[in-house]
C-alpha cells in the first residue's frame, strides 16, 4: 500500500492537457503497488491509471517496458496499453519523476485462489510468453540465479534472527541450486512477478495481467515455476496440487512444455522459492520501523523452498509427464 | 492514508447483490481518509464510493451520518448521496464492519489553495448550514471546548518535549478560552471538519463537500473559524487575509452573521486552533512507531493559535464590521 507522490490538481491539470483524453473529472491515489505511486484517474473519455516512476524502477528500462506493453496488446494478451500524448509520447514527467498513463482493466484480484484461476494464469502465461515471443525489447533479469548470493549475504548474520541456523542452510541449499542451475532453456519475455494481486478476474474468467515491471528475459519455464510459488499453496503452506495440475496442465495445453522444461521444473521452483525468499529476507532485515509498507514474513518461502526440495519430478506438480 | 480492511473479491460480489447498481466491474483501495476504509468501485452503472467504518467511529452515529447526507443533498449541497439497497436500507455489514455506498463526486481537492477557492468554501459552507437548518438528527459536539482539556491532560508532560514550556502555556491558553466561550450563539448542523482535502473542485467552481463523519451540532460560526484556520494560512503558518477575506465575506453574503457571531469569532477561532491543537498533540504523542498514519505536526496549529491571540476584532479577518 502507497503513494510516494502526491500531485498536486494544477500539475495533474496541466500535465493532462498533453493528452487527447478530455477534462480531468477525478483523481484518486491507489493503496496498492509497493514499486510506484499509482492514481486513478477519471477523464471525461474514462478512466485510466496514472503511475508516476519512483526510485525502485531504473528509468533506463521504461521504454522497455512501454514497449512491452504495447507489443503484447498488440499480440492479444490482456495487459494494460499505454497512452501516448499528442507528440506521439507516452514516457513524460511529472512532479520530477518518469510517468506514463495506460488504460485501465476491469476485474478484481482474486483474494481466494480457486483452481479455476489456476487455470486461467495458465493459459494467460503461455499466451503472453508465445505473444512475447517477436518482442525486439532486451532486458536481462536482475533478480535472476547470479543475483541471490549477493542479496542472501547483504541479509547477513540477520538471517540467523528469523530462524536458527537459517543461515547455514540457505547458503547450503543456493549451492546446490547453482551448481544444478540449466545452461539452456527456451528463453523469452517472463512476467516474472505474476502473483494473484497482479492477475484480473470477473467471476472465473481472467479479465488482465498488470504489473510488468520485473518483466525481462529468462527461461520461459522459470516464469511457470514463479507462478507454482505464487498460486498453489494454501495459506498454511501447505501444496494444493489440484491447483498445480490446472496450471501446468492449462500453460502446456497453449504453449507445450520440452522434456527438457519439464525435468528442470522442480530445481526452477526452488529457485523461485529461494528468489522471493532472499529479497523478503532482505526487505525484512532493511525496512525501517514506520516504513509505509509493512514487510511480508519470509518464512512462507522457507515453506515452500522445503517442499519443492522434495519434489522428484515435475509430475508432482501434477504435469502429465511421458 | 490507509486501507485498513481488506475486501475479498468474493465477498464485494456477493455484498453487491444487494444492490441495483449492476456488476462489479473493479474495486481499488484509495490512499485518502485516516478514520475509515475507503474503495472507489466501478460497476456497470458507474463510479461509487464504498466505505467501512472502522473503530474510530461509533456505528450509533452511522445513522445520524447517513439522514444528513440524504438531507443536505436534498437540500441541494454538493455532497455524496447515500446508496440505497434493494431494502431500502443504506446502512449494511461487509467483513464483520458497517459499510455503506455513496455516489461518486467528481472534482479534485485543492493542494494549493486560492482566494477563489476560499470564496467558494466560504459559500457551500453558508448554503450547508441554510440547509441544515431543518434536519431533525442531532448528534452534540464531542470535540467541543469541554473536550480540549481532557485530550491536553492526556498528552502529559509529553506536551513538553514537542515545545519547552508549551503544557503550561496551552493550560493557561485554554483557561482563557474556556472563560470566554459563547453560551449562546446560533446553532445547527456543523462539518467540523471542512479542510481542503475535503472539498472538490473543478477549476475554481466548488463541485462537493465530502467527509462528514465529525458534523454534529454546535455555534455555525464555529464552522467558519475551522475554516479560517484550516483554508486562510500559508505553508510557513502566516496568515492570508486576502483569502480569509473571501472566505468570510462570502459566507456572509449568504448566511448573514448576526454581530453576536461577529464579535465572537476571533475567540472561536482560537478554540478552532485549540481543537486541532489538542488532537494533534494526542495524536504526536499516542500514534505507536511503523504505524500506517504518519501524524501532523502540532506546532503548526501553536502558530496559528499565537496569530488569533492577538486579533482584536473580526475586521482582521476581512469582515466588514459595522
Amino acid at each position: 500500500m502507497a503513494v510516494y507522490t502526491e500531485v498536486s490538481d494544477e500539475e495533474l491539470v496541466e500535465f493532462m492537457t498533453a493528452y487527447d483524453l478530455g477534462e480531468v473529472v477525478a483523481v484518486k491515489g491507489i493503496a496498492e503497488g509497493i514499486e510506484n505511486s499509482n492514481f486513478l484517474l477519471t477523464m471525461s473519455s474514462g478512466a485510466y491509471i496514472l503511475t508516476l516512476y519512483e526510485k525502485r524502477v531504473d528509468p533506463r528500462d521504461l521504454p522497455f517496458f512501454v514497449g512491452l506493453l504495447d507489443h503484447l496488446a498488440a499480440g492479444g494478451v490482456a495487459c494494460p496499453l499505454p497512452v501516448r500524448a499528442r507528440d506521439g509520447e507516452a514516457l513524460r514527467t511529472l512532479c520530477g519523476r518518469p510517468a506514463a498513463i495506460v488504460t485501465f482493466l476491469p476485474g478484481l484480484w482474486p483474494r481466494r485462489v480457486t483452481p479455476d484461476h489456476c487455470a486461467g494464469v495458465g493459459r494467460a502465461l503461455a499466451q503472453m510468453h508465445l505473444a512475447g515471443a517477436d518482442f525486439p525489447g532486451g532486458r536481462e533479469n536482475a533478480l535472476s540465479v547470479d543475483a541471490w548470493r549477493p542479496l542472501l549475504k547483504s541479509a547477513g548474520s540477520g538471517v540467523d534472527s528469523v530462524q536458527v541456523g537459517l543461515g547455514g542452510k540457505l547458503n547450503r541449499d543456493l549451492d546446490a541450486i547453482e551448481a544444478a542451475w540449466p545452461e539452456d532453456l527456451p528463453r523469452g519475455i517472463i512476467h516474472a512477478d505474476l502473483f494473484p494481486d497482479n492477475v484480473f478476474f470477473r467471476g472465473t474468467e481472467l479479465t488482465g495481467l498488470i504489473d510488468f515491471y520485473f518483466a525481462c528475459r529468462d527461461f520461459l519455464v522459470y516464469d511457470l515455476a514463479i507462478c507454482l510459488n505464487a498460486w498453489c499453496f494454501e495459506a498454511d503452506y501447505s501444496f494444493n496440487v489440484t491447483k498445480a495440475r490446472r496450471l501446468v496442465m492449462e500453460y502446456a495445453r497453449t504453449r507445450p512444455l520440452g522434456a527438457d522444461e519439464v525435468q528442470a521444473l522442480p530445481l526452477l521452483a526452488r529457485g523461485a522459492a529461494m528468489r522471493f525468499l532472499v529479497t523478503r529476507l532482505y526487505d525484512w532485515l532493511n525496512t525501517p520501523p514506520g516504513a509505509l509498507v509493512t514487510p511480508k514474513d519470509p518464512l512462507e518461502y522457507v515453506a515452500k523452498l522445503r517442499f519443492h526440495e522434495q519434489v522428484k519430478s515435475a509430475a508432482e506438480y501434477g504435469l502429465d509427464v511421458d
